[in-house]
């Protein structure tokens, strides 16, 4: 291509959502491709991720990082090709994964860049996922702030989801019991069949903190929570002394200004000795290519099961977005260009 | 004295406090001393600790042990001499600190000895709080849970009591920027001069999360909060990325059962990838001795400095309790025998 007569379709922030956001918070804006600068790359897209974090990335406040600006390309992770390279780490024809946005081709610059992708650990898909931001947040935050033990029980939310389908997986191996909060019926079978769940519920029973309780005969070891919430006040009575909490996701919650209110942990936290932590994958980058080849190895073994869940054109991302949230994904969302 | 003919003044808990326990949930009920049983001690108290964990050791739930029985010796720590012993690890004439209750003379076990005394490292009644549960809460849990490092902003609530007042020279020591929230001016002034604080802020400022903000110019790395309620939730909004909550008590509230409601803080916890712990002393037994060989170092260099707040006579010791809840004690309250 011809980086001063292509035109980059590119989908921006048009207006900032509180909270959830939907197609009408985004625009088309095409434009021409800058030159490379030195140290530059131009990566053509072929596979966009689509996140629940990424309603954090566009919301005001409370935040990890800056949000995208009015007008910016919607940030986004994103699997491409390098078709020009001013970066000698970068040759032509390489598969790269990391920060490429909601856009056709991206110029991107090298600390935008998570990973090269090595293709003969399955499809490329699979560098979005499970070999992506999914895979390398459960493994690592169940790891780092977890740390199952063999015998524990490990409680998951959004059990189904992209990451806590690998959680479980990981979980199990790891000589755990492990059971699964999902929102259907059909996601629960799969948890048990697929994703290495003994149980899994439907959070949407009335009677969850029972199901809970049920389902954890020797308590919660290990609470992986991705949701916050009433899903996750069903879990919390029946943690055990010296129990860990994984805050990797809050979906369970739309909009947190001003923040809800809440039945106060701190007793149970002090004289249970809980330790309730935070996790944001971008902390943990040094540990992303050790984390890969383990996780690549166990996918060519065929020991380590995903289910992607494709759409087609770059104009199905705003929709695909506002579709996770309410539960519509049938495994990692991926938008094919 | 003879185990059979000497008459043990006794004070038991005759009743079960929701809550804050006050003189009238107990009752002195003297008893016959009973023989020595091989392995065991016989130990005259000398002072006894009193304690605002002592709460949680008589209400009926939520919490890391079981609660005292109706009619049994009020639990309490507390620093005697072995007057017979059965026990060749313990001779007649040691001093030593543990479990040894609200009464003259304990027949224990050598498993409610936490420690012998070493007279060296300063009067009798240092063992109970500087070089006992106070001091080594305050250490351990600084450090196995804040881990404060050099430069970093220290929050600590209850800042003058028998912990804070440790904490806030440890942190110093450790070259933090430590603030202190105590509940009155005259505190605060004590946390300068004696506690290592560089500020200290009196908690009843009904603009106390703006004088937090005040005072942490560069935000809060550690938090070792003593109190929950309200004056933690001042503390909260100011937390750094990646700070560390030490929950050490929740004296601020009253009654556990039902927990009151605040503001839920999973957002926070996730977007500043916090670490929010609850500490035990009980727990950290085998760093102990490690533990007071280093505080009894500085104490006998001078450079660590604590108050005791003495009352004499066994009967004292229910009033002397219901008082700390009231923030009347300067020091640590200990009840002379």
């Amino acid at each position: 291509v011809s980086t001063t007569t292509t035109i980059n379709r590119r989908i921006v922030l048009a207006s900032r959502p509180d909270g959830i956001p939907e197609p009408g918070h985004f625009r088309r804006d095409d434009q021409p491709l800058p030159q490379l600068q030195a140290g530059q790359l131009l990566v053509r897209n072929l596979y966009l991720s689509i996140d629940p974090a990424q309603r954090g990335w566009v919301n005001a406040g409370n935040n990890y990082s800056n949000p995208v600006a009015i007008g910016d390309v919607m940030r986004s992770l994103a699997v491409g090709v390098v078709e020009q390279s001013r970066n000698d780490n970068y040759r032509v024809g390489v598969h790269v994964y990391g920060w490429l946005g909601w856009q056709d081709y991206c110029v991107a610059n090298a600390d935008s860049i998570w990973l090269t992708v090595d293709p003969q650990n399955g499809p490329l898909t699979t560098a979005l996922g499970v070999l992506g931001i999914n895979g390398l947040t459960a493994f690592l935050a169940l790891n780092e702030i977890g740390c199952p033990k063999p015998g524990e029980t490990v409680v998951v939310s959004t059990a189904a989801g992209a990451v806590g389908s690998i959680v479980g997986q990981i979980a199990r191996r790891d000589g755990c019991h492990v059971v699964g909060l999902t929102g259907s019926n059909a996601k629960a079978q799969r948890c048990v069949s697929d994703y290495g769940y003994q149980l899994a519920l439907n959070y949407h029973d009335e009677q969850l903190s029972q199901r809970v309780k049920d389902a954890c005969p020797r308590g919660v070891d290990v609470f992986f929570d991705n949701t916050s919430g009433s899903i996750a006040d069903a879990v919390w009575p029946h943690l055990n002394s010296h129990a860990r909490i994984v805050q990797c996701g809050t979906a369970a919650i739309a909009n947190w200004l001003p923040p809800p209110v809440a039945l106060r942990r701190d007793r149970d936290l002090l004289v249970k000795r809980l330790r309730h932590a935070g996790f944001v994958i971008f902390d943990h980058a040094a540990k992303f290519p050790e984390t890969i080849a383990t996780l690549g190895t166990w996918l060519r073994e065929g020991t380590l099961k995903y289910r992607d869940d494709i759409e087609v054109g770059l104009d199905r991302a705003p929709h695909a977005l506002a579709a996770i949230y309410r539960g519509e994904n049938e495994g990692k969302k991926i938008i094919m260009l």
